[in-house]
């Protein structure tokens, strides 16, 4: 009758949930090197255009209506519209907003998308309590350095197995932004990681439907909770991260704890953060990079492809292989449609992504002539690239490393143009100007007030 | 490069998700027999009774203050308090008090507890949208026949990797609750399970601490978020339970899809459910029932006892090897102080598990004279327990199924008493009464207006 409840388990796992959270109360204001003040502003800049440019998708009004169930109270913004709502809706709207066009940051040694999780928490409840520009880029920084960390230690087995990691990890860079934006102090900030531990969100299959957006939405809702219970008094383990049965030995058969605290301090994650400039996962970047390469050198009309090879790493295929997508979400996750969009428009920013451009016949005529084949030896950044033409050409890149990855970076007037692709529509040109000077000027701000003024549709006009 | 993406995948699942949630709509109202009803009628009163008589624990202070940072709406009522919050909060914090005591339900094939979850997400919605009693326990029965199922599905395994089943699948169970009481048809009947399928809730590390109740009460909150979400159009993938990357795929290695639609509106998996006579853990119930039983029937005082021999299952030790608990909290998970407290008192209510009672010396030194060993042999639901005496006697006894089994159900004036025992000193006895006639009129209750203002203090002297 007894029944094996031996599972492998590491007894010794040093104090991660203790030490993660002294050094979120205690590290220094603006402790780091200016490059990593400067990629907080970029990361809460980008972060901000998504959440404004998806601030009318179907999805964000559906959440806001359930949060008007609520009799949300008016407490913080909902970038690009003129609702307020709680502080735990505001972090659960915008962070679903932000991820809803799947064009965030990627901390790329993960695939975690930080900002979503930890801004939208951290924004909503600096808001809320008057704090400074200065204070929130402490908090995003040392937020995104959690999640990072905790992600560095279980990638990839955690995401292997299943989990969105942008949402089971997320929590806990929210809760520990929120920490650190509270003042709690170590035992209390132990307590915000503990409870938030008990909250992963997402899981991969629902890449593709609306609530893969809601995963790093639900992660800031519940790290910015975690925090506010500890505030409170409310109790968890102080080991609820690392016990045998606490939340990483839990999800992952792999825990690295090095990667908790190695250089903790020194080495911070979002120095590894990056910026899409393609509207999609960017497990496809490089093909598509590839194609609008070739497209845009040899002035390419889809009529002038007869085939287009690719030779990817195995996960393309695993996350973005729909052949016949039938909506924008879905052509997200379909190679097919990312690369023949790219031939197509030479750039594949939301617009690419519509129902009706993954409906269009050249393009869907189009995918169908592109073949993807798994090849073990190709990087997961990069890949290879062949277009036969009709006319007999042969064209050939290979693509190491995308645009907009660590080794060729998104630059600030890229970011700047991203940022009115997004947001000029809703806010108007002046207004996306102001939201960008906003968020370039967080380090001497006194308060959030410009950066959600600026965001919210029409004030320019009243004033 | 390439990495290891192959983990092993089924599939050929069942479509699960909405197999379910074509059940919980469809179902006809009381289409079971008179015992499921009685049983969800026992369920209802058992939660409130727990839930009332943590009204006051610090823990439920301190989820209602932080529901009051967010300027929560008066929706919907705490029992046992004044106050009245948002319908989400209702669910979180009523959730959180009636599993504080780890006095509530058992769902003894699982270990779930699942009125935590699923009433406390259906009272809260019910008792604003003026849903009849009849509806209430319409939630109540498919709502824990959802959660069950799918608990059924994955246990034992998914429990032993480190989640707390409760609130890893009580999510499941008030999505669909609340999905019943919404009136969803069954397309976003299965974006509500489906969303819920991203929330699972908790770590058995928590087990100890304020977290673990904070388990059931925000897999209230989540599928009660998950229906309303569903109710506006949010969509999910309607796999998002069975898929390879789905929900039980990802959570446990072991997934019998026989479980979650075999007899699907035949056997109900509320007839399993159970009442804990002890204010603890149901793992120990045999060794504190065989512990009174001896003291009891030999009138031992603690001086008589030399030491206490238990054999029991594996997981005893597991859960609840606690040897020198500090606290209260900590002694429901020390065998030792339980069973030492049954000596004492001849019982192990909330008040045997106080933190004076943990502190007090006579069974300090009693619970060190307390020797626990593991038996394979031993089954889950047993244990054999030795008293040596000082005066060289030997009592012994064997229990095979514990008080409060199945086999050994509480029955109606036993739950009563236990309702008394916990709410009178919170309500009054006649409000106490009030809310047990409450409970056992559900069935032709036009709304459920009844069992909340009954649950409220000072009802009765108002009015």
């Amino acid at each position: 009758m007894a029944r094996n409840t031996a599972v492998a388990a590491d007894t010794a796992a040093p104090p991660a949930t203790r030490r993660l959270a002294e050094f979120v109360v205690s590290h220094p204001s603006a402790g780091w090197n200016a490059q990593i003040d400067a990629e907080a502003r970029r990361t809460i800049q980008n972060w901000a255009g998504c959440a404004i440019g998806a601030a009318h998708h179907p999805a964000t009004d559906a959440a806001l209506a359930a949060a008007a169930d609520l009799g949300s109270a008016p407490q913080a913004s909902i970038l690009g519209r003129g609702e307020r709502v709680d502080i735990a809706s505001a972090a659960l709207v915008n962070g679903i907003s932000s991820h809803l066009f799947d064009y965030d940051d990627t901390h790329l040694k993960t695939i975690i998308h930080p900002a979503g999780p930890v801004v939208s928490a951290a924004l909503a409840l600096a808001e809320k309590s008057g704090a400074s520009g200065r204070a929130l880029l402490d908090a995003t920084v040392l937020g995104i350095d959690v999640a990072c960390r905790v992600g560095n230690a279980v990638y990839p087995e955690h995401y292997d197995r299943g989990w969105h990691i942008t949402g089971s990890t997320g929590m806990l860079g929210a809760a520990a932004a929120c920490a650190r934006l509270l003042g709690l102090d170590v035992e209390r900030a132990t307590m915000a990681l503990g409870i938030a531990a008990s909250t992963p969100t997402g899981v991969r299959e629902q890449f593709g439907s609306m609530t893969k957006a809601f995963h790093p939405g639900n992660a800031a809702r519940a790290g910015l909770m975690a925090a506010l219970f500890a505030r409170h008094g409310y109790t968890a383990s102080a080991r609820a991260l690392e016990a045998p049965r606490g939340l990483m030995q839990t999800f992952s058969t792999k825990c690295d704890w090095r990667e908790i605290d190695g250089a903790l301090g020194e080495r911070f994650e979002i120095a590894f953060n990056t910026y899409k400039p393609f509207a999609c996962g960017v497990v496809i970047h490089p093909c598509i990079d590839g194609c609008v390469e070739l497209a845009t050198a040899h002035r390419l009309s889809p009529d002038d492809v007869a085939k287009v090879s690719l030779r990817v790493h195995p996960l393309v295929l695993e996350l973005t292989g729909k052949t016949a997508p039938r909506t924008g979400l879905e052509g997200k996750f379909s190679v097919y449609h990312a690369c023949a969009a790219g031939i197509v428009a030479g750039r594949a920013g939301e617009a690419e992504f519509s129902d009706g451009m993954v409906a269009r016949a050249d393009l869907v005529a189009l995918r169908q002539r592109i073949v993807a084949t798994v090849d073990p030896s190709i990087d997961e950044a990069a890949c290879d690239v062949t277009i036969e033409c009709r006319d007999g050409r042969r064209l050939h890149t290979f693509v190491a490393h995308a645009i907009g990855s660590l080794e060729r970076p998104l630059d600030d007037p890229a970011l700047a143009r991203k940022f009115h692709d997004l947001a000029d529509g809703v806010l108007g040109k002046a207004q996306a100007d102001a939201c960008i000077a906003a968020c370039a000027t967080l380090q001497t701000a006194p308060d959030v007030r410009a950066l959600v003024d600026s965001a919210r549709p029409g004030t320019a006009s009243r004033g």
